[in-house]
């Protein structure tokens, strides 16, 4: 296997791809660090609020020289963004850097990533694919204003994927699909294992909204909340024509929540980031309005309930991690 | 992520899984080189007869330092071997090799590798699985007995999960289990792409015997041959209950083939490397005897046939690969 820019780059992607939609409503981005041939740093944002890829990835290099405990005791990315300035000791010189998203140009709170590193002035910067959002971008160009080598599109195609969530949450409704189905794409019964429950519960924690059909709330009396990890509470949208149900059903006991009983689509626009927990019968009705899915696929066969109806769906599998021995998919529909 | 040995010890499993079954007889193995902190080769046994995982990588490490095409050039075990020996200069001194299994400590045509490694004298040999085989074990002591530091069982169940098919083919009958599905377990129709084919035909040109269900030959009236990579042709068996075949169908007019038609297991004990190519019915009947499993998905969801009857099988995920736009999966069954 060759080890070149494509190969520091794919490090960067898998890496931030075990963040995805953790970080909302920030992209997922991964950040390498090489010095002078030797690997230092793969590293990504995992959640907004705390430090972007590259400061990870930077926190990590400096580190490798020495154990430095005030250092590796910093975690507010304004703390380490001055560490790094003042003590960075030219230590990034022979550095190159890639990271998956054009270092953001944006001064907030912080200094943005594209100025820190022109003032850390690494030898070069690799970047995946270019930021079009119009607060961040411009990163490029104040890195080339400092006469930092850039390099751009390593990878970009890979790095554009690892935006999808991003770009369909940025400036619309953001609808995806979760679906949990066995090897051989049986729906029946228990079917995850509690940690793809857990990371089902981590994801209801960043939605705003999770729809649900109606049949499944009859037959299984759900609570749909976030229980396992004490997160926030998404409010419901049951997709049903038929409007009666039990209020003992545990779902409306939840307290703070809203929940909307209805078979109109529009009632979504009124929400950001929307997860439809759905199968088969589900993904044929929403199949045009999902930006994209999730399967969690356990490793078993069985005999079971699957897709009943004509139902003809092409996918590009984006990604794939493991969710302890289970699968976690993500696809995008083929257009 | 931490760049620790097991991050370098995965670095060479996954590249070594990309040649799976492709080494038959010989076990699938992946080398990595680090050199002070750099990482210099990638590399895995392909095929049988031609370099092990270690020299593969040796020879990368070495050509990094500069383009040789005389080095470049050799691509025989044994001048590898030679040329190593004689124009190290002490390049390996300060180098750590990650290998999945021991080195081989058997002297064939060429040197061992463990001798090899003895005389190029690395820092470090990092090992994932102690090698068992017999003839070919030893390859430790050969390094400890020259002071070479040797590090065992790093990401041991890893790289042992990497020998499951090796394992298997060693001593008895080996059997596996080939099925073609979609995301959601429909086998109707045509499933897989030129690219699966293509891989599929590069199985059967490794493997013995081919077996398939009477009912798939009397309606696809297949071929069954290599035609793709002009392979070797394996003999077939048929099973099924009902002898009679029409003579006309391709696969009994491929040359220096033998044809089966049987329901009695036991004479596939006469073969040494047997790939089963099925759906869930012939799985159903042989899924006790199956030593790993092979699946390749097409990431569409199809509504069509899946399993019918009462099918309960759990599987391990051994490993996944991409075969262009699709998957292969390799599984255990989980006991």
């Amino acid at each position: 296997m060759k080890i070149d820019d494509n190969f520091y780059m794919k490090l960067a992607i898998d890496e931030a791809w075990k963040y995805q939609l953790l970080t909302y409503p920030n992209p997922a981005v991964g950040c390498v660090v090489v010095k002078d041939g030797k690997l230092l740093a793969i590293e990504a944002h995992k959640e907004a609020g705390i430090p972007h890829a590259e400061v990870n990835a930077l926190k990590t290099a400096l580190l490798s020289k020495e154990s430095n405990s005030l250092l590796r005791a910093l975690t507010k990315s304004s703390e380490i963004h001055e560490y790094l300035i003042k003590n960075h000791n030219n230590f990034f010189n022979d550095c190159e850097i890639y990271t998956t998203l054009e270092p953001c140009n944006h001064e907030g709170k912080t200094p943005s990533c594209a100025k820190l590193l022109s003032i850390l002035k690494p030898k070069r910067v690799i970047i995946g694919s270019i930021d079009t959002n119009k607060i961040a971008s411009g990163g490029i160009k104040t890195l080339e204003d400092e006469n930092i080598n850039v390099t751009t599109k390593v990878l970009e195609k890979e790095c554009e994927n690892l935006l999808i969530p991003f770009k369909s949450w940025q400036n619309k409704t953001s609808i995806f699909f979760k679906m949990a189905q066995t090897l051989n794409g049986s729906i029946d019964g228990q079917i995850s294992s509690q940690r793809a429950k857990l990371y089902v519960h981590t994801l209801r924690d960043k939605i705003d909204l999770l729809l649900i059909g109606g049949n499944t709330i009859r037959t299984d009396k759900p609570t749909l909340d976030t229980r396992y990890i004490k997160g926030r509470e998404p409010d419901i949208f049951i997709y049903s024509k038929n409007k009666v149900f039990s209020q003992n059903i545990p779902l409306f006991k939840v307290p703070n929540r809203k929940v909307i009983i209805s078979d109109d689509l529009f009632k979504l626009l009124d929400y950001k980031f929307v997860m439809v927990e759905g199968v088969y019968n589900l993904l044929d009705i929403l199949k045009d309005k999902i930006d994209f899915f999730i399967l969690i696929i356990s490793p078993k066969i069985r005999n079971g309930v699957n897709a009943l109806n004509e139902l003809n769906i092409d996918f590009e599998i984006l990604h794939e991690n493991y969710l302890g021995d289970e699968k976690i998919v993500f696809l995008k529909r083929k257009v």
